[in-house]
């Protein structure tokens, strides 16, 4: 394949289509949120996606195992995580359907038209500001805390690329729901699916998943709970099924 | 008692401090979701309530029963059913306790101050105008669609009537919680606190209790699931903690 794998550096089975990704332990490794946002977004055959702030390359890579879309494309800012990506869709044979860009989201208009995607995707740094970091300038820093972008920039640059009718995909922690809302609302991006997940039967929700429709109307569907753990250590179906496995 | 039943009427125990109302089965009876309001909300010993749109009075009742309220005033716009609401405060001796105005809500201002409750409820109408309705003019009408008060009326008069810092707390329809979020952030009634209300652990929410605090800051709890039935028509172990028996 001819695709450098650097020191410190491994490569994890995605259990989807034989994909792979190349991920660093010590820097950043995806989590259940990347995965569960590829199971709750929809696309339709033949639709153009982006997905701002892509870090690794996980979601445009399960988004490609998971559904029909034409193109999928994605942007994120810091170069050493972009490489990653590109170096992983190499891996996985999908340089003509994926495409990665080295830039930032708060100037995505600058890589791509405005009003060109049937779907953005994004999930985002969760925890606002730095407050309480010692030393911001690390991958994991940025992809956790609002370091590089805030919630607003993201809504406001999704809004701007999505085609009327289009529809916005974020995973987020519930604790900035009604912000989520509000900016989203105000944005245009008129939320209409979302869906909380709970650790456990017994728990408060850990994250929550959200869809919106650029110029929709108001009306929303919440979906049905997604149960993350039947019991310790057992997952329930409906995690069985976001896996694949 | 020397408290007038109705022809129509019935007396219905409310398991609750031997408790007692008093319904017209042919106009309006209280929901699970009044039950579930007077579960969800907060009240501190002492504190001043008001339940605005209270129809025959079931949240009143229901609060002064689980709490330590020092006075819990109501609002409602229907005579017929005002009536119905003092008739049952006077049943269970509670005169002292509980005040029933007849009004509208739109108006509250008029009849009490501004600024000077310590929390707020409301199981207003969910349905959106009076599509479909072919005769408005009834109680049951009333209280399911938005006839005589919008979402915006009754978030706009909640947030004039309560202290800084008070509750106010709701029970609505998930399908309307994106304009939910939307209106009480406008009126500074920032979310703080929701449940989403499942009837089985693998269907949609078909309820959702909220609380703001006026003037807060944002950042939200959303609380555990409440799932209603555990297996068919056998109630979950939290549903029989909201009832009381």
């Amino acid at each position: 394949m001819g695709v450098e794998i650097k020191e410190n550096e491994r490569i994890d089975d995605l259990q989807r289509n034989g994909y792979q990704i190349i991920q660093d332990p010590e820097k950043f490794c995806f989590g259940m949120d990347a995965v569960l946002l590829s199971g709750f977004v929809k696309v339709r055959p033949g639709a153009r996606v982006l997905d701002m702030g892509t870090g690794t390359g996980i979601i445009p890579i399960l988004v490609e195992a998971k559904t029909q879309a034409a193109q999928i494309s994605a942007i994120e800012i810091q170069e050493e995580s972009a490489d990653m990506a590109r170096r992983s869709v190499r891996l996985n044979g999908l340089e003509n359907k994926i495409d990665i860009v080295t830039g930032d989201l708060r100037e995505a208009d600058k890589f791509f038209d405005a009003a060109s995607f049937d779907v953005v995707t994004c999930n985002p740094p969760y925890m606002i500001g730095q407050h309480g970091l010692a030393n911001p300038d690390v991958p994991k820093a940025i992809a956790r805390h609002e370091i590089m972008c805030t919630l607003e920039d993201v809504v406001r640059n999704a809004a701007k690329l999505l085609k009327p009718g289009g529809s916005f995909c974020m995973v987020h922690r519930p604790f900035r729901l009604a912000e989520i809302i509000t900016v989203m609302t105000k944005y245009k991006l008129e939320p209409k699916r979302m869906k909380l997940v709970y650790p456990f039967i017994d728990q408060e929700p850990n994250m929550v998943l959200i869809e919106g429709c650029r110029g929709g109307k108001p009306r929303m569907t919440v979906e049905k709970p997604l149960i993350v753990f039947r019991e310790p250590n057992v997952y329930s179906d409906e995690m069985y099924d976001v896996y694949g496995y």
